[in-house]
């Protein structure tokens, strides 16, 4: 009997979470996860909030890592991070509610491209809040739990 | 009486590091800092740890993060940043003290450069963990409290 | 009588291509415009092959900037690049075609960022070449000769 | 009798030079070349131009691009572009030299991470035109004609 690439999404990201304490410290939800895709959402709480009142800029970088690490580790095979850009174009504040959608752009041998939308989805209105692109690395190895 | 570069950068940094609650949830030490330079350290605690069992990518990022800002805010005018790149060298696990040493590259109008090198400086010996470059935007408004 | 959003797109990449002796030494030529996107195409010559016999790199990426300098100047308005990141994910020989396809992806005040996606059409079959991404600066004067 | 790490540097520069017929079709120059660093000038002609009038980012991005190339190339080992950003800040000119200076930043495994900063040295006086991060990966093959 074979797994779906759904069910394979959702076992691999069921093992990751379980671990994540980094995400959990800052209070984040799966939304949705599927073969090269992930959505996660965050409350931006008062502890996030840097020197210009606004949420810091690697929380949200956090956030959209996190969106991806999901979505390039969906296949089933342990998938790291080589590097991110993040454009910044929107300041959060304390009390948005932030939505990281990501989703695979290309991938060429063990190389994947992954695109994450950080909006608001609250708060003073819908916003692009950053654009965020990752660099993955698979390295061949099955995640364990995955079916 | 003029104050001088290095006076000018302490003061932009006591004002933010004042009201930055994000860099003191990780807790985040400023170790030195001053005109266009900052170093920060970060000991890697459990709780920042994912998936895998290694820092997660966005608080070696949110590290870097605030050595940039430290860095682009020390010449007393409030400056933002609109992006940065990361490239994720070495894994960084629980336990592990990290220092981010940033610099001014170069500036051109309100826009500025600056690079960031993570390094772990204990564990299992010193090691580059990552390579970080922020972009910059000066808004021409004094920092409060910086002379 | 109102120019509508395609003629100001068209007008404007005829104004700035009449003056682009850089995109013409290449042998590119513009497939297609429209507000916030193009597609460039450029054939891959011999002399366009560094030192590892495959397409400079600089080169695909500047198919890729000009599609991207098509697309954020689509709106009537001069832009300009203030930077932009490229991954270079397989090589392009001599005689391939190329097409770079440009889209908006979000702005925020007068930054833009817009995705490039450069695929090989023909050769050793359909393949994605390169993943740009420009950032992009509206300077606030109108496109002379643009509707 | 084994040779210095300068002599390798300059084989490996001379093997692939002598077949880049992109940089020579942008009449680019070897300054100097040595381990992990090289200096390549280039003249920004006319036929260099955009529709804006200043040098086509694509191709200050292929200066510096060469510059990196020769940098990560000079260890005798076959060495490939994985990518790279790069910030336009100051527009270059017809008549302008330029000069891309790139040097090793941090390696780790088969990744490198090099800058190249390129200056304008004459025309309206000197000035930084552009910063350049490449990333680079080896491909373990020696250098044909490197010793």
């Amino acid at each position: 009997m074979t797994d779906t690439p759904e069910e394979i999404a959702r076992a691999s990201a069921d093992t990751m979470w379980a671990a994540d304490e980094a995400s959990r410290l800052l209070g984040m939800e799966i939304v949705e996860v599927g073969p090269g895709r992930a959505k996660v959402s965050m409350v931006v709480r008062p502890d996030m909030i840097n020197g210009w009142d606004v949420c810091h800029g690697g929380f949200v970088a956090s956030l959209a890592d996190s969106a991806f690490a999901l979505a390039c580790n969906s296949f089933g095979e342990v998938t790291v991070a080589s590097g991110f850009d993040i454009a910044l174009l929107e300041p959060a504040h304390a009390g948005d509610t932030l939505l990281a959608v990501a989703e695979q752009r290309a991938t060429r041998g063990r190389t994947g491209i992954y695109d994450v939308t950080v909006t608001r989805t609250d708060g003073a209105g819908p916003a692009t809040i950053a654009e965020f692109r990752g660099r993955s690395h698979a390295t061949g190895r099955p995640i364990k739990g995955a079916p």
